[in-house]
């Protein structure tokens, strides 16, 4: 039988010597863990000698434990008449329970947002929505789209109305997708898989996480006939994870593809995640910006005792931990060869050079995807329709060659058609999927792909367009974007390796 | 003599297998009309054994119960005594009751909304403010306005004005004309009659609206000689049903032209109209988002119990049921031909590809209407100016050969004046019409002529312009708007038909 | 010795058959007269057997009632304690009497407007901030400057530094002028000859408002040696009056010029203005939006009793009564030329058409203003900076024909140097000197010019320019200005006379 | 032993014929020293006869009382308790008390700026805060880098980051320096030594005010092996004074070039400096803004007693004092010629046609710093972006002759980032480190320079670059900017001055 402990025994355990944790009411014996942990080992050290199940579980996928320790690590239980009341009760991270709303009076993707951000806690709502330094990026994705007008054409039967595409090569019934954003189970129980179950539902298209908080057999596990997944690589410094995380896809038929995320190498600057990391916790959490090492300091003074060294919190970064920073076209291509035949998506393309050189790659590159990183990663780097644009005007032959999709900013049907209007193929959602995830659950992501799918449908009608592959430049009047696009130099690299290119063809 | 019931056993018929409503105090049987009511079946089976009349009344021309069922349907009279008393005593419904203002101390036209806003229901408010989306193409229509400067002249003698013009070949005292806006019985009892009583002490042509609710002969009955009218319609999907409207228009010789309407093919998305529908409600109506086909799941899932469907309701929806969204530029035109010689007025144009397709209608059309719908059937779609500079820019014949009308945001007569400059002949008005009657009936409308007449004339006097015809170009500045008009690829039908057409002159 | 009258009896003629009114204690039988009042009989009519001191009192020149008026008129004296209470105590119009600020505490323009504000009467305030219907204009005469950067030099000797120049060939110290403005007394009692001391104090010019609230002889009684008068007109339907204006004029040599105010024939629509006619009135005015005749009614209805008429109020208003529309460059012009030795400055030009026009007329015409009339004529018409742009695009040698001068909202010394540096050679300050006169009379003005003239001579020096006559399109960025300038089509007068007059040239 | 004064007896010296003050405990007599006074008469005889030691220390460097006076000027010391209490407690003056915040917790430049704002007192603030007129320039400084858009390049290894670059010749470890910000000891006793300690811990270069409030000795004193100094030089009217600074500057080694000030030749209108000027005062302070002479009067008017004159106060018009407004390219340099050795770096061009004549003075001048003087200067001068961009548009070769640094509106990694693409190789930040100071001494600033040194790498490697030389145009998307960037005429000298250049090179 397991021993049973005091939480004053297990509060002594709190050091990177002796490093114990409880979770789910059991004792485990972390040290030897500490190093290897991917999200860093500080983490895990802030909360040594205390029960980390509440911030543990809704970012980790059920079964990790199991997997990741061997059984002796497992000392025993804990006595919970121990555990101090204030870990008990987290009530500053409880959300609103005044319970959810009635879904069907949601109008827009802005009212579930809004329903959402009562519901869902400090710690989850500051991940969702916090993006780079001023947010000038998040921003303008979706201000861009209300400066395009729409066209609309007159005396054309609208009875049919087909949202219907391919998406590399395999049916969707909607050009609309959801992209790889993490930590669904943050928002609500139904995580990842509840995603997959809305997606189903409308025929969507999903991208599943590297950091999602579900295995992904777990999400994909009751997938439609048919249903198009596909998964997101962030590859680690230490190659072979990621190689066994590239075999581990390969066992999934239901995974299409590999979308290699490139937009943020680093991460950017948060704040409002950073500034969240403390809100409401239960325990004096070690602050994320104490310790590490200092790299590039020049000169170390006698006469001071602080200490210039910034190291920024909350969960974005910690979620970076291990990624690798030195990706280049050649080395990374080449080894992802080695290790999957799945088609490649590149995901965080932001210029028209960057676009041109993907193509180059085809057929082992099958799509691109233009992205800010829903302006996570740099702010004021331009929005997918910038690149959009930029790709028009100086190598449209881009669009023939792969696909291109484009997320970030979407917010209504109109912006899905503007975008489709412009090239683009597919489509991505973030924020309004975890949110609709935050409102509803399940049902909440049904939700926004049900009223985006509607609205899409309302515009394409509207415009005098049947179908998706009828959309085009002559619907749309982008002249107020147009006046803004990049007209500066070529890249260094790119005159040569262009010109190389073009002559190749 | 007439049975009396009691409301108990009205309420029992509350189904589309027996349904019953209590209409100014008689009780009828409307289940064999259920079907084949043009707002939809649900509308009424959401009243189904109650009282609809105070729903039912500001949206039906009276006497249009009558004509539509049989004698047999009326089964009796109710017994007032045993109606709820909620179903009384409507009071949140009942607008402000503090009296009507001075309307000779409301200065201009935001002054009238305003007024007006207090004055009616929230449900009248919600169907005449409301518009597609985020309201950006209804704010634009109105703000693009004063993008344009004027650039008046001086040492012209103005002592002379005259605002008179020719519609159609009919003379008119004004360039401004009121819209075919629907529902005027929401705002004030006068409705479109007290709208033409007012057009007609102005001299101006009123379009009276498919949805008008008094019907087309009650509106016209006491017009002023000469006075100019037009007929909106919506072609119904039972084509006989307008070729019945059209041969009943045929008979007022006051109605001198067919306007059909292009520009809603399929209904927009009023969040404002669709959030009102249960707002001061007397009776639990049923959702009009509930119930319904869904048409376009791809895929039905036995693990989820929640319907993807979206149905919008609010008044616009109803409105709608039984439009056709078929029309094309051969079928229509050629139908039209078949049951009507009055001259049709296309309305709804955006683009200057579908101006011209008009213009080589002529002389079947005499005239276009370059609106977007007051911003409610597409958001982001242009205004009307931008439709104006673009016929301007690719084919300023379309001028000479039709006239072009345009509706959308006027609030000044600077905004007619600056139409009539574009090139518009005919400058329509809808909400403020509305408004001006819910601040105070045909008085109220009156006012909004007068303070844009008079705005108008001050206009041209300070420009040194003494009559319609001597506007132009050369008295506005649009710089700020050129540049933003469509500089983009013709449309695939263009290249053909346009030089076709071309050759043909 | 006089008849002392009681209130009661006075009381009984307020009708046009027998009109009396008392003033400064003194009962006048004004009925003769009503017809002839230059500001209309209406305004008469409303304080018909009244106490009309307080209305009459700030808008007329002392002194012109025993000129206009014959002895008999005055019937005798008011028992003053018959008067009603409510004519003695106006409170509501009594401005704020917490005492007037510390003028050195003011820092700029704007501080003496607000200061103002509080000080002068409603009437007064809503009669000069009001501006044509949504304040447009108004607001961007400013707000143009703001988008106009400067070009600071360094390494310029900026130890002197020297505003004075010369206007139509007569020395000035500042080249910013007093614009005439009228009613100046309705701010302070210092009124039009309080602007003419500060003016004096500072070697700037005055032009004297031809509906200034004092006689234009006891508005340059005082002045220096050398001080500059220009004397406005407003030509008279009843051109005698005009020619007895101007014969009287002669006799000034202070007043050195005409200005001929032309950007006004009909008033403009300053909702502001109307709106503050009854605030705070002592008497149930009478609407001036009442009676009338309606001109342009197409037809009279038996079945309505409104009547579709609108007749804004307001001081602007009553002040246009008698002006005459009917100017025009070769009649107007010509009758001056018989009428008046002195050089012709012409008012409120605001197209390059015009000011071509204008410079044809030379040596006549020395000098044009370009204005909106503060925006109070025509919303939406340009601000001066716009047709400055538009002279130098289309017609720069207007330039070197004759005078340019402007105004319109100029709050800065950076505004007068940025109109100078366009070309401009006087920038006249209309509202500004008003509201100094109402923050502390003559003081007040006084500051506004110290303020003006200090901040003129900072960005001078900055800009490392010495002397007025140095500064130039060079120290100016105009760009996002320079792409809204007008580039339609010439007005149709302008290909023959504009190419025949430089055919002359 | 020194003799012992009652305060009411230093109260009777209060003129300029006997002038003492107390400073720190000591009885002074000053009179002598008053003409000679750098900050001018008037700023001493309004601390007369009173404690002025509050006002005195903040902006005077340690040891100049010594330094200046004469062993005789020392009377004796102050009977403390004779002083009035008001002048001991100066409430109004002190500044928030809750202690200074958490450093770590300050996650952007804004953040530090808003708790400095707390911390320093009200005049401080208004020094540090005021810019000319309506801020637009200092506002404009800072947005027009949010109008420029990033060009992240991916598949680039960003492992590695180095900001560091070389600054006249002399290695530092990051393009971000201090500008020459005067009065430090206003925000933090630590004062000018403060930011010198906080970037010799980064490796960042320091400009010296010329108004510091420590001497440059004091300020240098603990310097880094290698840390970079800049010593800037207001010229004063007084050459021989600046030649004994500058001989003085000679014997520091630390000190490697001379900042030559050049854009604000005379004081701009610091509103807000002028309104603290009395707030909080412990004293009576008498206004600044009376006295004085007045230059360009035209008249005087026996009829009037108001002065016509306009003397802002506040710290920075003081500062001013003494100024030399004469410099010329010619002159000046010639003269620095004979008094230094050191090369010169020109501050405050604004124009390219300023650029291109300093970089004909190479090598003497080495570097040129784009600047409005944080927009406190003139109104709506240009953001330094502009100059940049016009540089690059009219004399790019500039770039290769001289070093271009630009400041003003610095406030992200981004800016800095945005400046170098552009061609800047430093970067100065004023306010910023001031605001650091404020809030919380040395460590404040290390904070600042901590948080854009991590924002800048972060940038750089989201950017896809290592190092800062590979900076450049094809990284930044700056159309949105470009097309205001100046199109008028050349200066007046340029023709000829510059072909004659050009022809030389």
């Amino acid at each position: 039988m397991a021993k049973v402990f005091d939480y004053a025994e297990v509060a002594k355990h709190n050091t990177a010597e002796s490093c114990w944790v409880v979770l789910y009411g059991n004792v485990y014996d972390v040290t030897e863990f500490v190093p290897d942990h991917p999200g860093g080992s500080k983490v895990i050290l802030q909360l040594a000698g205390t029960d980390a199940t509440e911030e543990y579980d809704p970012i980790h996928p059920p079964g990790i434990l199991e997997e990741t320790l061997k059984p002796e690590n497992k000392l025993g239980t804990i006595d919970a008449s121990t555990l101090p009341s204030s870990e008990k009760s987290p009530a500053q991270e409880t959300p609103d329970e005044s319970g959810p709303p009635d879904l069907e009076s949601l109008l827009n993707v802005d009212e579930i947002e809004e329903v959402a951000t009562k519901q869902i806690s400090r710690k989850a709502w500051a991940y969702y929505y916090s993006a780079a330094d001023d947010l000038a990026s998040k921003s303008f994705n979706n201000t861009v789209y209300r400066q395009i007008l729409l066209r609309p054409r007159v005396f054309v039967d609208c009875t049919a109305c087909d949202t219907s595409t391919t998406l590399v090569g395999h049916k969707v019934s909607l050009p609309i997708y959801v992209s790889p954003a993490a930590m669904a189970r943050l928002a609500h129980p139904d995580g990842e898989h509840g995603i997959a179950q809305a997606c189903g539902l409308f025929g969507a298209m999903q991208l599943i996480s590297n950091n999602a908080s579900m295995t992904v057999e777990q999400i994909v596990a009751d997938a439609q006939p048919g249903q198009l997944f596909g998964w997101q690589l962030y590859v680690q410094n230490d190659r072979a994870k990621s190689e066994g995380q590239l075999a581990r896809i390969k066992k999934l038929d239901t995974i299409k593809f590999i979308c290699l995320t490139l937009d943020a190498p680093v991460p950017g600057k948060r704040e409002e995640d950073e500034r969240s990391k403390n809100i409401g916790a239960v325990l004096p959490v070690k602050s994320a910006v104490q310790g590490g090492e200092s790299t590039s300091q020049t000169s170390s003074s006698p006469q001071t005792n602080f200490n210039p060294e910034i190291k920024p919190g909350g969960i974005g970064q910690s979620l970076f931990a291990g990624t690798a920073a030195d990706l280049t076209w050649k080395t990374t291509l080449t080894w992802l060869a080695k290790h999957t035949n799945l088609p490649i998506v590149l995901k965080g393309l932001q210029t028209h050079e960057d676009a041109y050189l993907a193509s180059l790659h085809a057929p082992q590159v099958k799509a691109i995807i233009l992205s800010n990183h829903g302006g996570r990663a740099l702010d004021t780097a331009p929005p997918a329709v910038y690149t959009l644009l930029e790709i028009r005007k100086y190598c449209p032959e881009v669009f023939n060659r792969i696909e291109v999709w484009v997320d970030g900013g979407i917010k209504r049907g109109t912006d899905v058609v503007k975008a489709l209007c412009l090239g683009a193929r597919g489509v991505g959602i973030g924020r309004p999927a975890l949110f609709g995830l935050g409102a509803g659950g399940k049902e909440g992501v049904a939700r926004v792909l049900e009223i985006l799918k509607a609205e899409t449908e309302t515009c394409m009608r509207l415009l005098g367009v049947a179908k998706v592959e009828d959309l085009g430049m002559q619907y749309i009047n982008t002249r107020s974007v147009e006046r803004d696009i990049y007209d500066g130099p070529a890249s260094l690299e790119r005159p040569s390796l262009w010109e190389k290119a073009r002559a190749k063809l």
